[in-house]
């Protein structure tokens, strides 16, 4: 049983503290957060053991009226390995903490490659955090990224890409958007693409990205052209047959992100997380060699399975199949199709 | 047991439907659509029967390769009472079907209070829906002033109440909304305050209503004078105790409906449904005989246990207060606060 | 000639420098800035002298090639008075440079009340301003309650007010906000009630505010009860013979703050500025004593021209009438109605 | 003097009145409007004539007491030419009347390609359109494109493009648009695609779309490949010196559609209108032979200019270039840059 501490316990640190719950070759040790605000009391009311981040966070706490086991240090203390969910930027000023105490450690795609060992996704280099201390988990767009190209190169093989992401502004829960607008990058190609070979090195791709008024989900635009001939209904048939994507159909009803949102909670999906790229299957298309692809990423959710299976290649857990295998049955993460 | 069918399963239907689904003295006989879309292959994959709406409509399931149970006249066949969830004026049209069939029926709010010979809320007037045939259940923000308006007038008295409620613009599946702007209904007082009258009758009651651009949940001002003296502390502790009522605090966190969705995603809530009204405590004030409080509805779920109390008054089933606490069991509704 | 500067140059900033620029009786020295964006250019292109705000923002202009006259200090040395417009409490911190210039000073409504001698708005106490020193012009939500409320208070009688401000949650330029959900003032009563009272102090009023996802205006639900006897016309007519306030209607197509901002950009009106009170006709209604009146308020230009009328009152240039008529023929700010 | 005509006034419609009206070489003889709306009262006060579109909707400017000159067949049968701006797919319903009164009939981009001679656009195929009876100007984001691809195609050569557009959702004075989601168009490649190839023909497209939650402006992420080697530089230089295509820099704080338009208001444009293409020169980028532009299109006001060179072309006024120069110097259209 891997002892597992998670700092932070927002967006990400909640769902990843809630997947190392149901995996049963781990243990949740902890979370650590900085402010008593009513997810502390919800942690606590599901048995979670809850730090304060910091002394000064602790004095919060206290203030306040809750009781913490400690702070992280003492967190620290208890625990094999640390996932850092801060903000970003923030898992770098952690990370001396974290080195001091002699744990592994996992932080967020918020943190530069250069904080790790390596930029981990578990499709496409599970291998390579295998044994390693340090490994950051890319982010949400990197990671739907990651997913989709892997794929395409390692069966059909994959020229160079361009991908336009169309990112949401900010996640449901905060007040800190674009309201009416549309905010592109103003670097051309943006950062994704150079993100996404931190994990795949051998795709030439260039990304654009511009921010919009939603909260819901990113959406990639994928534009790829291929190594050698294949058709649409190949195209179709790999991604049906790829884990962690699922196809959805317009014709359906579902032609949108939030109808897509719809969908997950019409499924009893816990929150409506949708850890799997949601893509369209209308819009699978191959024409003159380059192929066509558009798809959803729930910025949530879709980070979640990934931090359960680094754990587990740093600590030489399983094999890549059988991590991937077992943390999709405990998520309830499919592939295919979301219904029959 | 009683035999229940439910008339369209889109936005209330799928909750009334799957209400029912739940109470162990109803069965689902089934529902009936217009379209094939997601949500009929999800109702059947959940062993719901599916029935078309209309001939016409059973065209388009046969087009679409959708095998349905025959269309709503063979649904009204064999049921005891139809809950009509078809979208504003709809139900009036579909009225004579249901006459037709002899079967008792609920309409929504959005129909005319005169479809029915009673419009209803449960903890307001349960016993006047006692063994009728024709039943309104009131819209969403009716149901939530109601609730609130109900408890104060019957425990410290409404001398008069003036309410403003700011209104979500679309649901969130849907695309037809006012994007960025504030829209009035130009007539004031708007139609919310004679529609709380056709469940209250004898509360003096002005509304006024704006749209604005969000689709998570309603939001209404309340400002009322009491007859009798009273106090905040009175207040919070009536709200507290009264049913289907929840205090949140602003000083967790959660500020906004926003929020307060987040906190429900949290609890686990199916479709992070609340069906109960969300009341901040930190906003209920008294001041020279005159009370203040503010809270959210969600549109998308308040009127689901009112539907499964309007059936079992209609049938007489069993008491207001035990239908209500059996509602509540079968549906998670909570009362005081959403955690501990 | 009145000598005036403005410091800081955003949504306030700009639109008083541009009001100074039109008023025969007032130079524009010159405007003070922290950063040199597209609107230093701007301002410089139409014969505007640009200042920094201090020694650290001189040097960003220089590193950008931007010549600047001088620091606020420069600007301070040549002035009468200074019109501080920066973002909210850093006039504040600003004040000990404006004393120690010597200069008369007008503050915003982002400022806390005691920064000045008295809070101001032209048609309910232009009066009181006369020759002082030290001004501040109250907010766009309390400048736009004050005309209301002046005009209803003084000619009828108010004998209480609630109101329910419906916020705009940034401006349309900025990347703040809120984008989807409803955000209640904790707070009840809000500080906007005592805020009114800072300008009219004899009007008991209790108000509440949210905040929505939207950037174009604010809107005023309020309710007022009066003190004698009135109708809807006489309501109707008062509303149509007060300076800056105008009546829209409904069944003209304007039924909400983007329309109304339509019907501004169709008028020409620079920037679809709408320093008036934009009521709707529709909405006014008058009811067992009470009256009920639906208003915008157009947030980035309703007090343009109360800082105008400020400074002449600061500076016993006219009275209170000459002044308003002044500044609304400079402006062309009417009354009554947009178009016939 | 061409005797014009125009067939609807909404957000087309009224701002190719105005132009008419601004052009020396033709006459506006009068608009038809379906409804009594307040831009109607507007057209009268500006001295526009207005006629009601059909016998019913006389009826209804008649029972509103709003006197038209007759309707629209009597427009017709005094002029030379009609532009109708009404709504997607009514212009075809409406072509019959225009046949039958013998006049030249200009359509928008939202009719189908077929319904005229030539579809439009000034700057890629003016002679196209010459003495041509039946013309359709392409819609805004067409027109767009058709600037921005004749500039490269024609000076550069582009052997292909790939077209992502980031469409608002509706108009800002409408209330129907996407609230809270991102909605990519099912169909890959979209229509625009084709349809910029009824403008340009020999260049090889392909274009995604994807509509968000915003009412400003369209966003062009354009990926080229070059039919040979070119530079950022010469891109720029092409880009500046390409008439009505503007070049604006995220440096000044010009980072999205809002403040674009923040800007287009502080310059004092009517109606904050942006007829011009507005490109981020930040992010033009050329790499490995592609190249990267990133723009965005004034849905509202780009074919303005496009209908009044449409009428010159048809008409055998006078040649492109005068006509391009002439319609911008009447619409104060620029190129290069908005400011100094």
């Amino acid at each position: 049983m891997i002892k597992v501490g998670v700092a932070g316990y927002g967006t990400i640190g909640k769902r990843v503290a809630e997947a190392v719950l149901k995996s049963d070759d781990m243990k949740l040790v902890g979370i650590s957060k900085t402010t008593p605000d009513y997810s502390a009391y919800l942690a606590k009311s599901k048995g979670i053991k809850v730090y304060a981040h910091s002394e000064a966070d602790l004095a919060n706490f206290e203030k306040a009226g809750f009781k913490v086991e400690g702070t992280i240090k003492d967190l620290l203390s208890k625990i094999d390995i640390i996932v850092d969910t801060s903000p970003g930027k923030k898992g770098a000023e952690n990370k001396p903490l974290y080195e001091e105490a002699g744990v592994k450690m996992i932080f967020q795609g918020g943190e530069k490659a250069n904080i790790a060992e390596v930029s981990f996704n578990a499709q496409a280099n599970f291998d390579q955090a295998w044994g390693k201390r340090i490994v950051r988990v890319v982010s949400c767009n990197t990671t739907g990224l990651s997913r989709v190209l892997h794929a395409l190169h390692s069966n059909i093989g994959v020229k160079q890409a361009k991908v336009v992401l169309i990112r949401r502004t900010c996640d449901p829960k905060e007040v800190k958007g674009l309201v009416n607008g549309i905010q592109p990058e103003m670097k051309i190609p943006s950062h994704h693409g150079p993100d996404l070979n931190t994990v795949i090195p051998d795709i030439k791709i260039e990304s654009l990205a511009v921010v919009v008024p939603t909260t819901l989900m990113h959406l990639h635009t994928l534009i790829v052209e291929f190594k050698k001939d294949t058709s649409r209904e190949e195209l179709v048939e790999l991604m049906k047959n790829t884990r962690r994507i699922v196809l959805v159909k317009g014709e359906h009803g579902l032609t949108s992100t939030n109808t897509v949102v719809e969908l997950a909670r019409d499924l009893g999906r816990p929150r409506y997380d949708l850890p799997e790229v949601v893509m369209w299957e209308d819009t699978i298309n191959v024409k003159d060699g380059w192929g066509y692809l558009v798809y959803a990423v729930h910025q949530e959710a879709i980070v979640q399975p990934e931090n359960i299976d680094a754990i587990r290649s740093m600590n030489k857990l399983m094999s890549k199949e059988e991590s991937i295998k077992k943390t999709d049955a405990s998520l309830g993460i499919v592939y295919g199709s979301l219904y029959k």
